[in-house]
């Protein structure tokens, strides 16, 4: 919790997706509010909507699976878009799997099942955002890392209530979070997430 | 090497780029010509360029961290669209990195340096593909394994002369190579490939 206000806010329902608009330098915490939940999130530049936080270039250039405390996030135009500053979870997060999706559950015999894809687009196009194509997820607090014999481990988030990571903006962008619809690794149920925009660091 | 003739091919220049069309059905040789040489591949469907060869959609579904001989390759519309038919070569590939690209070797001193990002484009528009944004490349031959701290051994890469990889098309699709241009992991300089098309398995 923080001293500080929030100067902007979007509750995500279980099941569902949302944004907050970030100008460069504000704070943005990403909030599990029951726990055992996974927030696939995105970031779109806010005057060009074609340059967006993308997993594989931030990959190559930090050459880590994903970035630790005090790295960043990357564009594809290779600019730093999100700086990851403060990680109050176990500190387990993924940015490897494409986000689940209509195809994916129907695949499995759940027919019209909600899911991140589907959210994407529709909190993105709320937001003003028209995209063709999803760009990948920062999947945060998701708990399947890769083993040393070239497969996933697939486990339920570990995360706990109240548990957040905080992210400072480094342009202006648009963040779009969606509350992941992947019931088994959630533990059984989605439940809602919290974006919240701070001028100052809500850790100091 | 095959008795069968290719039913068409595309020799790919040191630190360039080229391409090939493929039908549903038809095999997509990989050829690097000189060894120590990484081809950054994409995957477009013919009638839908907005549909193409995804890295996190296949981890999605494969839930390994690159096909094995027999599975698939995904677009992000779920579908596969290659499938890894046959691997004559030391089956060191990498589908985590985003592509080397002018910002990437300017931050490294090297201006104006050729990359895989400005060949991609090229080769792509020279098909008639005009994308906006680049997908994400299937890195063949590259050696960059992740180590269980979460970082990437950046290795030379292992392929000898003539290694290739042999892919089936799921999906009537254009198949773009670039000859990686990233000089410190092929062992000082950037060598031709050949991508090649046969109706028929040229392994039978």
């Amino acid at each position: 919790m923080s001293a500080q206000q929030p100067t902007s806010s979007a509750h995500i329902d279980a099941y569902s997706g949302g944004s907050v608009v970030a100008r460069a330098g504000q704070y943005i915490r990403v909030i599990d509010l029951e726990g055992v939940q996974i927030g696939d999130l995105f970031a779109v530049v806010t005057d060009n909507h074609d340059e967006f936080l993308s997993p594989s270039v931030t990959r190559l250039h930090n050459r880590t699976l994903f970035p630790r405390v005090g790295q960043s996030f990357f564009s594809n135009d290779d600019r730093p878009i999100l700086t990851f500053v403060r990680d109050d979870s176990p500190g387990i997060h993924d940015m490897m799997f494409g986000s689940c999706n209509a195809n994916w559950f129907a695949q499995r015999g759940m027919e019209n099942h909600p899911n991140c894809r589907d959210n994407y687009f529709i909190a993105a196009g709320a937001a003003g955002i028209n995209h063709v194509t999803q760009p990948d997820p920062v999947n945060i607090f998701q708990n399947t890392p890769p083993a040393p014999d070239g497969t996933f481990f697939i486990g339920v988030t570990m995360s706990n209530p109240g548990d957040s990571v905080t992210l400072r903006a480094d342009i202006d962008c648009i963040v779009v979070l969606t509350a992941c619809s992947s019931e088994r690794v959630l533990g059984g149920q989605s439940t809602p997430m919290r974006l919240e925009v701070y001028d100052n660091d809500p850790n100091n």
